[in-house]
């Protein structure tokens, strides 16, 4: 399978998931604005792979600090991570995966900044590693909610290009496919990045998954006409109540999954959900350019002069929420304590 | 204002709408098979328009007919209005309007098919005329749905392109606008062929009404936020009992209006009602070329191999309908008795 994102020779190369499934290029990131620039500018997306591509970044960016003393070295690497962590403001795993690397540059500084490079740059591919291990654990814990035969729905893409490989969602999707079980998707493609029609359905057909590729205005009548038997979608971050901000559009199918009494399941590995904050309302949605909107391939398709509006995320409040997969286990409503367990027990 | 549709010596002359708003083009049909093919091909659509373009095709396709035997024009005649009818499956106006010709050559075939021709012409530029009244009245009763300040999000074009001119829902938001309201419309872009971002917001700028555009999927995320005081929708085909089959995403657009209490308006002309069939579920839904999902501007988004669906429309149940704005009126539910009175009063 393509990797999604790698660190070679002390650079961090990564797919370029703006031109896929047309161009399979790569993006080769030598310092670490050019891995913030990636980042803001869609090369990679996906709340786990934007925390790997952030671990790589900083490491990136520390290695190339010129500082003998530890305090010069930190005060630098701390303006590195402020600089990552603001890169987008929605996905949790940013801040996530920068304060896990400040962890190891706090425990390790004694040994002078030589030193902390050096773990900073093992963490970074760590994180990389570990993710993998998670979304496994996630579809392991979450197969059993499909069955064979289903047709499951989802948004977005929330699979081996939104992470460090294999997928949340459509991890869960492929541990029941390993499991023998016989499971169509149905893609939203995602407008306005298509990341349905072009990442999902890219994916899926590369792991020989059945898929067919839908408007994301036709979910409904997909839905009406008895198509779907559960949603999959995954997390750009949760709140300590089980809301949950993902993908625009998340909300609508959880709107519609509720009307039709379809299951709506969440693929949330632990480092998306963000304890600190009570609920969803607290979760800051990133407004993107109009552009993306407004043109399509580089041209207008709106008319010059009229305005769009472009939130990339939406929060689908906890009570839309059938169950939160995580690489712990399957949790069901109420969320609130068993999330509270979650994070004591860890 | 630019005109949907026009009859010019004994040619139909229609703006092509796959082209606006970048392209202000038109086109020319010189007899009843390019009329097909253009409402086929979307060069024209919208329920209203697509009545007006049928009766003008059927004149089209009458005025070509060699025949000076009043069986031989008639038997030819109706193979062309067979013909007509089956341009598109879901609009009830092309039955309606195809009828409604029937109906003249009924009436007049004792003269003769000449008489019969030019009567025929008459009836078709009768039936453009009717429309734009029919429109007027509909904006008369319907805005007094809407308050000052009101902001209206629509689904699709309803408007004067969908229509003779001045249109259906965005006739009601004409009309408020001309009360002295003001009106700002949120426009779902409506993939795939994007009548909302080229043609309600061209249309809407054109007017001066204030217009943001917005992907499909960002309805429920505008609603949640408190963006969204009403909806109003068009009508392709209603059924006896007040649901409704409109644009695919509709039905998505009622589901979160209905979830977030705020009122779901279908403006829908007496033409579009098909009090021949009972409920929503008898409406035929048109699937259409899977390629108008998987290509944007001629180049393939979707991976090779991959299949997409494309139902063209859906139906939303009356249920999720707060009112059904006819050119006699404002019906609030229950729709059945209302809609039965309707017509037998007519």
């Amino acid at each position: 399978m393509v990797k999604t994102i790698a660190w070679r020779e002390n650079q961090v190369v990564m797919i370029d998931q703006r031109k896929l499934p047309m161009k399979e290029r790569y993006v080769v990131c030598k310092d670490y604005r050019s891995v913030i620039r990636a980042i803001q500018d869609l090369v990679i997306r996906g709340a786990p792979a934007i925390g790997v591509a952030a671990a790589m970044g900083v490491a990136l960016g520390a290695l190339k600090i010129r500082a003998s003393r530890t305090d010069r070295f930190r005060a630098r690497f701390d303006a590195i991570c402020r600089e990552m962590v603001a890169a987008r403001p929605t996905a949790a795993n940013l801040a996530w995966a920068v304060e896990r690397m400040k962890q190891v540059a706090d425990q390790t500084s004694h040994r002078g900044p030589e030193e902390v490079k050096l773990r900073l740059v093992e963490e970074a591919q760590k994180i990389l590693e570990e993710d993998i291990a998670i979304n496994r654990a996630m579809g392991r814990h979450g197969h059993r909610l499909l069955k064979d035969g289903n047709r499951v729905l989802t948004h977005c893409n929330a699979g081996a290009l939104a992470t460090g490989g294999y997928g949340t969602a459509l991890g869960v999707v492929r541990a029941a496919v390993e499991a023998g079980k016989r499971i169509e998707v149905l893609s939203d493609e995602t407008r306005p990045f298509l990341q349905g029609a072009r990442l999902t359905a890219w994916e899926m057909k590369a792991s020989g998954i059945p898929v067919t590729v839908i408007t994301d205005n036709s979910a409904g009548y997909f839905m009406q006409n008895g198509r779907v038997d559960a949603v999959i979608v995954g997390a750009d971050r949760s709140a300590a109540n089980g809301d949950v901000a993902n993908k625009i559009g998340t909300y609508m199918v959880a709107v519609l999954a509720k009307a039709h009494k379809i299951p709506f399941y969440v693929a949330a590995p632990m480092s998306t959900i963000d304890a600190s904050i009570k609920t969803g309302r607290e979760i800051p949605i990133e407004q993107r350019d109009e552009k993306e909107v407004t043109h399509l391939r580089g041209g207008r398709t709106v008319p010059d002069g009229v305005g769009a509006e472009n939130p990339a995320f939406d929060m689908t409040p906890h009570r839309y929420v059938s169950a939160i997969i995580t690489e712990k286990g399957v949790l069901t409503p109420p969320f609130k304590p068993k999330i509270r367990r979650l994070f004591t027990s860890a």
